[in-house]
């Protein structure tokens, strides 16, 4: 069938005004044609940072032009090379005007490609004409550099024997590099390459600039589509059988006379992203020399072996427009040639987190970028360096064990080898190092008073790793590489040395790190750029973001991050203060329900107290209490001597107590008698909370004058009738207070998503909870049959042999337990069309949970103060990406 | 707008031809429109069954005829009571001939009605008439027993006053019983009644035999129609607004002359459904007198005081007639008078368990009802009856505590109070009952030996419970009426009788008692009409019903009960032998990989050897094998002194025994690292384990002829690249074997679904696994996030609160549980349509769970061998009310 002629018509105009294949550089704008790299130089080009000319090759057309099916492609690039003599004035090849070219790959963006070939056309024949220029030395210097990077890839040559050969005339020169070998000794060592040439292939090395090139780019070609090079793509998540571009360029030759080399500069600080000319360059150097040999490499302002302020100047100007046009903080690859200084490359400039915040918001502020664009650009997770302190990088370290980098920041202070040491260090004012072989919850306390924690043994999931990233502690866990001997009282390192308590300690809970002594650190830097960057996050973000706050302290130091409310208030951690625990194991202690209350009356002005507390620093804000969750087992004491004590406290038998703790004891607590399943059985407690709370609520919006309205959460459900029970039980006793205090108020009661069954039946749970909070910790474990504390027992065997791709305690898995999610979502809304869902736990601070959050419409995410910072970014992020509106509309 | 004229002729026709609302009772067919006992009394009128002549008011008429609302139904009242008159020849309230009519309510089946109002025209009037036909002392009694069953609903009268008048003129009298009461103590007793009659409405008692008809009517409406009623209906699942329809008929007297009087009688044995008459009757009695006064009541044949032979062969020809009627073994209510049988009523007849099977078998086999319905008709949990020993009901029981119905079955024996005590008796040829506080996985070697269990603590799915019923031993626990005194060696009653070591005890696990000494035993019954009920059962079955066999023993059992294959064999259960722990345990204590697969391969050849007779037993069905489950801690010794004897025994110090056991305990065992999270970390155990079951299958196949198809089921899955993992090294030992022997066999790998993730991933998990098998125990522990060896501490308040409605470890939560399922079968058959589906675990022996199974498509299920004959009835139910075709066709 003849196609209509319209259409032949449309076919043959395409065919016509088709993109050439071979355009000149700053034409190449197109990175899906050119690739990144060309694309880049091209805008580069067109803003006059790069001056070289040259031109790119098009990757749909560097097949054909190696295979030679193209002739008019091969003559297309002859044009291509003759227009660059024409600017440039000289001739590849001409012995009186040589012209150099480079032929560098052009793939995607981070995509592995071949080696540049430089110096292009530096033949036997030119040799006079480029001495003329720069001299013997360098035009030798240009003719082996040739020699060295194109035989290996082009020819085949082994690169092992140039090496050989190099070797061999430095040690016979008696000099240690290169640059050393004078204009003699350059030109036997291009005897030797060429003789090895020769041996190697039966042929003489190609004296003919046009064959270098094409067999440069054969070479490319032929590496890139190699079935290795494929999989390497393949297996970066690239397309194996993306093409290549190339670009092809008139070298700036950085040797010779004059003020000569090859560098890199920066306008920025890499370490804080404050404004000022930094980098380093090399004299009579090319490429990247400057990269590869910095103890050799020179400073390229304020330093000794600078360059002339005229030629910083222009490095500067330069580095100014390669920001405009990356629309980011540059670093650019430089050529200085007799003074004259031209720009290889530009990209955005390598930063440490708290860099990459000043400069983003530098660039914002300047216009430069707008502030959606500067928050996007920042990992959340970098944010963790401004909220703890870190060693400086330039200080030594005496590194002593290493582990694992369980919670993140660095600490100093005198070895502490129990709780009681740590707190005894924090009473003289002294903030010690907690080192044990693992924690348990009897050094909660010690943990809170150390200023770090390093333990032995343990996993990122272990006790002492989980309580240090909820409190913000730094924290190194299983340094297999350290003993402790408690008998001793030693810290024993691999190499023999011995640490004993009181001995200065430090520990990198970034780097994973034990180090002997103390070292000079940074202090976080909460002001300032990170401040800005925050503000701005707030004003795009439409989640919440909320922390996991215990205690008064805990609510204050979330205010301080900034955060919109408490997501999860868990009482059971305001029942360890002492006083109180005697209460609360009175109660446990009790035989019938009227002690019972008896025991919990006198936790109820405890409870209340911190209730009012809270409400107090949160002024408004939303709280949500969680009842009592765990199993009563966890607030008995463990050995034979704690039970003694407290049977002679409270006056009773010994037995009575171990027998009370036997009947408690359980073969699996996390699927025991705990949450809700102890609100129903003993239902006292949870009204004895609730009343607390409810008191609190009348007293603090008494004291305020604000509206206190408290949000209560039952945990551990597993079917709808367990709410059912529970609220009428907490409506009755806020009916109580009501009438008791004469005071009105309102309150929400809401349902903690943690097993799988609340997941699936959230429609009917959501008729009786205003709000659905999930618990990812144990909604994960449910949903695995995993146990935190034990999984860490293969969590790294797994980790290592792919079976898990990421620890599913650490980033919320989307596959299973966030499927659960998006029902109990999709369930909880049929139930209840406004109900408020929630996510709490530690996967409200892990960036890709935040963003499953907002894809699933969720109303906050809750997480650990020191975690809401990169909640709230991960957040705005989110809304950024998702499409969303903001809270706030956006100021910038 | 005017309907058009074909809709309003439509209307009117309808009208004209709408059924009656009062029908003879031979009419009154319809159950919806008169209820149910009127429709039964119908079909029994037209067959002839019951004679006295009635008619039914339908419950649309009720409340009309009650209100006055409509007199044209009051006028057919009168016709059908005139009817009534014609056909007997007596008319009511005619003093020379006068007619006694009933009036009973008739609503659904099973629902509670008004009480019948008997003798209605009995009045002062037509006593001597009366008199005439039964004497004067009957005629009195007939008058009174109206006065008593009237006056109370219809004139709210105090039933009680009329009760103290009876007791005052028995006293008088000096007699015990109102047959006694000669025929002037009735008379002056009726004086009484009508005085309290007239004192306490104020006017005299309606001696108008139409008006008491009419006030009997408004009496049972109003009942009916009062707020408890319509909330008893409600409670019951009935319908609270449902109408009340009503059965009036000519009375059967039962007293007077000559041989009368009522009773009831049923052609078979309620005991074991064999052909006999049987029955109860009292002379001079009428409507429920005899079964009310059983002690007085006598047999209706075969024993002093039993019925003529012709009125009991009159009894055994209606019977029969009912049988046929009813489809259904019949009671039958019946009044004699004068020698004259009358039946009043005939309904299906009660039955224990046994009789029912028996009764349903014969029926089929008779051709009265069909093989389907037979099925249909015996709920299978009753064959539990027929599985145990049951203790024969006659025989006095010496109870001395009460605990739960743990495990079905009675067993007698001498009490053991450990486990060893147990094995010793049995080694002596004595089965004893063991008698714990509580049991542990020490104890079940002991359970085996020992013909019963009790214990003094523990829930229904404590692990006496579990185990008990997964081996078929009768079991009671949690009688905390007994107090186990290890120290002493006593078993304590609350009464203070003490038994001792060997003293004779019997535990009824049906009932849930603990018994002093031997009781006498039914045994049981599994050929004769279970066999052929079951062999009925597997002919209507789609699903396959398998096995949970560990052992050689249990398959022999499983056999027994015609399962078609095995669904579950649990390995580990194969370590716990002696000398196989040995090994066990060295490979646990085996620091390296090489001392590991030393110790298994010591493992090997028994494993195979068990498997080989596991293979040759089962002759080709299909056999589960599940790779090791249980965290390795559970094979290592728990005391210090076990522990050193194992030292001992290994030959290592004890410090690395208890170090071992330190690192392998675990928080929560249940989620920690056991099932195929062993099998990836230690792959040589699976490793081992398959060879062990591909060597067995080509040992069995050669031997048998026959190819053995193992099926190699992995534990815990939570994500598929477990199964990837795992699939490979399983397939790799499987070529390893088939080189090594030259054998080709076939096998298949199937995953056991256990955690909500595997069920959420299921599409994935069966592209690798060739079937999925539901351990719903382990899948319901995950889901509600409850331990099932904790849930005992909460479980009884849960179930008594309502919280739960049933036990979830019991019977399948449909809701929660069973959702999983559902998206599991249907996302696994997208990932492999033909993939097989099971479920393995206790539920698999429940009829509501086994019936899910089939509307889920299931392939199979797979419970305790002593489950399967109640899983194959539930399967062949489950076939039958799904309408799915069942294995094989119907040979009926």
């Amino acid at each position: 069938m003849n196609a209509p002629p319209d259409i032949a018509a449309a076919e043959i105009a395409t065919a016509q005004t088709a993109p050439p294949e071979i355009a000149a550089l700053q034409d190449a704008t197109d990175p899906s044609r050119f690739g990144a790299k060309a694309a880049r130089l091209a805008r580069l080009a067109r803003a006059g940072v790069v001056s070289a000319p040259g031109f790119a090759i098009a990757a749909s057309a560097a097949g054909k032009l190696v295979s030679g099916e193209a002739p008019a492609l091969s003559r297309a690039l002859s044009a291509a090379i003759r227009r660059l003599e024409a600017v440039r004035g000289r001739r590849l090849g001409d012995p009186s005007a040589p012209l150099l070219l480079s032929v560098r790959a052009s793939a995607g963006e981070g995509a592995t490609g071949a080696a540049a070939v430089l110096n292009i056309g530096a033949t036997a024949a030119v040799e006079a004409g480029l001495a003329a220029r720069v001299g013997l030395r360098a035009a030798r210097d240009l003719r082996r550099r040739l020699i060295q990077s194109f035989a290996p890839p082009a020819l085949g040559v082994d690169a092992e024997a140039l090496e050989h050969a190099l070797h061999a005339r430095l040690k016979a020169a008696g000099v240690a590099e290169e640059a050393a070998l004078d204009a003699s000794a350059l030109g036997a060592l291009i005897e030797d390459y060429l003789a090895i040439v020769r041996e190697e292939t039966g042929a003489p090395f190609p004296e003919d600039p046009r064959e270098q090139i094409d067999r440069a780019l054969a070479a490319a070609a032929r590496a890139w589509s190699g079935p290795r090079a494929k999989l390497l793509r393949a297996a970066r998540g690239d397309d194996p059988d993306a093409g290549l571009g190339f670009v092809v360029q008139c070298m700036a030759l950085g040797l010779g006379r004059g003020v000569s080399g090859a560098g890199f500069a920066q306008a920025r600080c890499e370490r804080t992203g404050a404004p000022g000319l930094s980098g380093r360059w090399l004299p009579q150097a090319q490429g990247e020399d400057a990269a590869m040999l910095l103890r050799a490499a020179r400073p390229v302002a304020d330093g000794p072996g600078a360059l002339d302020p005229t030629v910083a100047e222009a490095l500067s100007a330069l580095l100014a427009r390669a920001e405009a046009v990356l629309g980011d903080a540059a670093r650019m690859e430089f050529t200085v040639e007799d003074g004259r200084v031209e720009a290889l490359d530009a990209f955005p400039m390598p930063r440490n987190p708290r860099a990459a915040v000043r400069i983003a918001v530098d660039l914002a502020e300047a216009g430069r970028i707008s502030r959606t664009d500067a928050l996007l650009r920042i990992d959340p997770m970098l944010l963790i360096d401004h909220l703890h302190p870190s060693i400086d990088p330039a200080a030594p370290r005496d590194v002593i064990g290493r582990g694992l980098p369980a919670s993140p920041g660095a600490a100093s202070g005198p070895i502490a080898f129990s709780a009681e040491a740590a707190e005894a260090a924090a009473a003289r004012g002294t903030r010690a190092i907690l080192v044990r072989v693992e924690t348990s919850p009897d050094d909660i306390r010690g943990m809170h008073a150390a200023a770090g924690v390093l333990t032995a043994r343990g996993g990122m999931t272990s006790h002492a790793a989980v309580v240090a990233r909820g409190i913000g502690a730094p924290c190194v866990v299983g340094v297999s590489d350290l003993r402790i001997d408690l008998a001793e009282g030693a810290l024993v390192a691999r190499d023999g040395r011995v640490l004993r308590e009181g001995d200065l300690v430090t520990v990198d809970g970034a780097a994973g790190e034990a180090i002997a002594g103390a070292v000079a650190m940074i202090e976080p830097e909460l002001t300032g750029a990170f401040a800005t960057l925050l503000d701005w996050a707030d004003e795009h973000r439409r989640m919440r973001v909320r922390a996991n706050a215990d205690t008064p302290e805990d609510a204050r130091v979330a205010r301080g991050f900034k955060v919109d409310g408490i997501g999860l208030c868990r009482t059971e951690h305001m029942f360890f203060d002492k006083g109180r625990i005697t209460a609360m194991r009175e109660m446990i202690l009790a035989d019938d329900e009227p002690s019972r209350r008896a025991a919990l009356a006198r936790l109820l002005p405890w409870q209340r107290e911190d209730f009012v507390e809270l409400f107090r620093i949160m002024q408004g804000m939303p709280v949500t209490i969680r009842l009592l969750d765990p199993p009563l087992h966890e607030f008995l004491p463990r050995g034979a001597r704690e039970m003694a004590d407290l049977a002679v406290a409270m006056g009773v038998p010994v037995t009575r107590v171990e027998r009370r703790a036997a009947e408690l004891e359980e073969f699996n607590p996390m699927l025991g008698k705990r949450g809700c399943r102890l609100g129903i059985t003993l239902p006292e407690i949870y009204e004895m909370q609730c009343r607390a709370i409810f008191e609190a609520a009348v007293e603090a919006a008494q004291a305020t004058g604000a509206p206190v309205v408290p949000e209560i959460m039952v945990p551990l459900v597993s079917t709808n009738r367990e709410m059912l029970h529970l609220r009428a039980s907490i409506d009755a006793v806020a009916d109580a207070v009501r009438r008791e205090t004469g005071a009105a108020f309102d309150y929400e009661v809401g349902c903690m998503v943690e097993t799988p069954r609340a997941a699936l039946r959230a429609e009917d749970i959501a008729r009786s909870a205003e709000f659905l909070s999930f618990g990812t910790n144990d909604l994960t474990q449910m949903t695995y049959g995993l146990s935190r504390d034990d999984a860490g027992k293969f969590m790294g065997d797994y980790l290592q042999l792919g079976v898990y791709l990421s620890d599913p305690f650490q980033t919320l898995d989307v596959e299973g337990v966030g499927e659960l999610m998006l029902i109990a979502a999709e369930r909880g809304r049929k139930g209840r069309p406004d109900v408020t869902l929630g996510l709490c736990g530690e996967h409200g601070g892990d960036p890709v949970s935040v963003r499953f959050c907002e894809v699933a419409g969720f109303d906050y995410v809750s997480c650990s103060p020191y975690r809401a910072p990169i909640a709230r970014l991960a957040a705005a992020q989110a809304t950024i990406l998702s499409g969303r509106r903001a809270l706030t509309t956006d100021a910038a």
